[in-house]
């Protein structure tokens, strides 16, 4: 049994393609989703179509697997059981992919002022939150109240907070220049809020300072060494090296954090600050063999380099792969009768890592390798289309890069919802008013009145 | 000033584009929607990305209008002003291309039920129900209840009804099939649902027979001569030849019919029974030379042909060009000081119409000439890509269609929404045993216990 259809689910998927084995795999959504992209869906890049793919496609010619839409509400690994719309199914072998969900450090009330990046849902919200921010602004004649419309603070200075202050700051200094005739768009502030005092702190630190500048190339505030002490509807209160400050802010977006999903607590073993389960060194939990636990809601130490397995796709893929072929080697040997192997020990192999701030500015770390610029970010598009599910997708996805890098265009800018409407504080008196700026008074004949 | 950004709003804008004039333009979504291309979203085939375009990214180039993201709530031709945002304000000449939204026919506590399919909401929301249907048929054991999942209903014969209704039963028969394993596709129901006694009631006969053959050769049943009685979230009532049934259905889609905006009532003008307002030769309103109405929300009965113009494209496009054109042509007379020309005649030209029911099923009447098959499915893919507005949106879904013409795939078959979950009445005992039909069972060791 597998739960989640993410990176990690579905390598353990496929590595028991072969297996003489029933296996169901279990996700709440009827799709995969290619997380590191998300962020283009909230910043009006791509479609969720282009990132998602139904998980019962990518997995329909793997005969012996079942995909089952639905949550995986309770386990109990002495019973070998989950609990799946209130009822237990049984299990041999047990492989927990179930990821990790948005962490507010025990502030959830911020959660729906301030979303997280973790679902199509979040993201497509946060993409018409922001597109309604500029219309707002359009027809805002109150000052302060179009400042704040025009002021959008991102939390979290990590690979995912970073990809969107940059694709914010492009979008408004770029894209949206010419639509929009009443508002300035070099007022637009887009805030990176983090309490650590580089950007990307996973990378080397002359990587960080170069993100950073490309950041601020860009127009965006770092605000480092800054912790968030409150957010709510209308902005956020933060505090760092000058003291307590309130920022109003049309959006805020939570990218500060993530944990491991509630299930892993319910396993009995170890659980790490970050909600993730401390695995053995073949990725079963202690004393449960049967039961594995992989990507972002496992917690792994590796232990040649001694750093913990990084909550990215590379992680999830290896563990899931490891797996899923731990299980399949042991089926196999019992159904010839001879005892399991040996179970192995799990090594990450770091494939690198890499994060793209903008057009032509990112930034890339491959086996000590270390660059940034146009080639970082030409080495990042393409493996992130070689890394997406499916042809079309690839094909989709480099035809709307390809477009947005000739055009500067954004395909995506859609506010959908129908009470997605602006409600200036102050709308303008009438459209010719509106208009003044730069659209020369009419020479229409007087009222016929 | 202009209201909608519809096809009929934006050819009027165009129009505009030359006339020393401040044109506003209103609209309370931030984009265009290519309305004949949404049942395509509602059957995952393409995302709203698409088929739809910022308003003011269409119009960026025109700098003589402005785009107002707002909703106008209120019309007063005497004052001659409209209220946006609870505030007048004053136009000179006034173009109403409101639209028209879904017609219950006084049955509104049915849309909740039976969405129609208008905006990108509607469509998103039927296309996730569809799909979680049939997650929902997956694994429900309950057969009454199967077999209610697995049975839609799609009300109003029109081309969107039957082209809604053609692409469900072709995702249902083709793409799905092989995805799920534990249904049968061929025990779909898909039910088309007329009270007229043909489909397509406004082509020729001979047309209206063809598509109806090819829905179907789809497996479609044709429920002609017969109205619906009742709507509600478990199904429908119908009333037939055959006398007064029920039937549970997982969806009912309303395509039966449209009405025009209220706005068209407060014009104070004569209204038909479809709440258009009933225009003048010149498209103006009785008494108000100033105000027009073009689109969905006009009713002109052409002079030559005695028909009323339809409510496509075409006719919005041409009514909002002519009186665009009257309008700019009467502000440059005034500005040289000359009297006003006398105004033209609207005449419509129909350029034909066309209805897809699926792969290379079509039909087409083009000047009296009547065809069918792959020629019109070509001809209707060919005019609904150069009919799309951005080059970039023409690319895609050119790309889409060729892909999922060589595939039988739909891209975009995404259930997006937390609360959206099967809820199976008998949800199967074990997941080994959903898999009984196709899956062998496992030669697993017994379990360790």
């Amino acid at each position: 049994m597998i739960v989640g259809g993410g990176f990690g689910g579905l390598a353990a998927a496929h590595a028991l393609a072969k297996a003489e084995a029933e296996v169901a795999l279990f996700d709440r959504h009827n799709h995969h989703l290619f997380q590191p992209l998300l962020y283009q869906v909230a910043t009006a890049a791509l479609s969720p179509g282009n990132i998602a793919a139904p998980i019962r496609k990518i997995l329909s010619r793997q005969k012996n697997c079942d995909v089952i839409m639905a949550e995986v509400t309770d386990v109990d690994v002495d019973a070998r059981t989950v609990t799946v719309i209130d009822q237990p199914y049984a299990y041999d072998y047990l492989i927990l992919a179930a990821g990790a969900c948005t962490e507010y450090f025990g502030n959830d009330r911020w959660s729906a002022a301030a979303p997280g990046l973790k679902t199509i849902s979040e993201a497509i919200d946060v993409r018409c939150r922001f597109l309604l921010a500029f219309e707002q602004a359009e027809i805002e004649t109150d000052e302060a109240a179009r400042r704040a419309a025009l002021t959008f603070a991102i939390v979290g200075a990590g690979p995912t907070g970073v990809e969107m202050a940059g694709a914010m700051a492009e979008i408004s200094r770029q894209t949206l220049r010419a639509d929009f005739r009443h508002l300035d768009t070099s007022t637009v502030r887009i805030m990176l809020i983090d309490a650590a005092d580089r950007v990307l702190p996973t990378f080397a630190p002359q990587l960080s300072q170069r993100a950073g500048r490309d950041l601020e190339s860009l127009g965006v505030e770092l605000l480092l060494g800054t912790t968030v002490v409150d957010v709510d509807d209308a902005g956020l209160a933060i505090e760092g090296a000058e003291g307590r400050r309130r920022i109003d802010a049309a959006q805020v977006i939570w990218a500060a954090g993530v944990r491991g999903v509630p299930l892993g607590e319910q396993l009995g073993g170890e659980i790490d600050r970050g909600g993730r389960v401390i695995v053995s060194d073949d990725l079963s939990i202690p004393g449960h063999p049967e039961v594995f636990v992989v990507g972002d809601l496992a917690r792994r130490v590796d232990p040649l380099s001694k750093k913990p397995v990084p909550g990215v796709a590379q992680g999830a893929i290896q563990m899931g792969r490891f797996a899923g072929r731990t299980v399949a080697v042991e089926i196999s040997a019992r159904q010839r009768g001879k005892p399991p192997p040996e179970r192995r020990v799990f090594v990450y192999r770091d494939r690198g890592s890499m994060a793209t701030i903008g057009r032509n500015k990112a930034i890339a770390e491959v086996r000590g390798l270390r660059f940034g610029g146009f080639p970082a970010f030409l080495a990042w598009a393409l493996i992130h289309i070689l890394f997406l599910i499916g042809f079309r997708n690839r094909l989709i996805v480099m035809t709307e890069w390809i477009w947005m890098f000739l055009t500067f265009g954004r395909g995506v800018r859609l506010i959908t919802g129908e009470d997605r409407v602006p409600r200036p504080v102050r709308p303008p008196p009438d459209p010719r008013l509106v208009g003044r700026e730069r659209i020369p008074p009419a020479t229409l004949p007087s009222r016929r009145r």
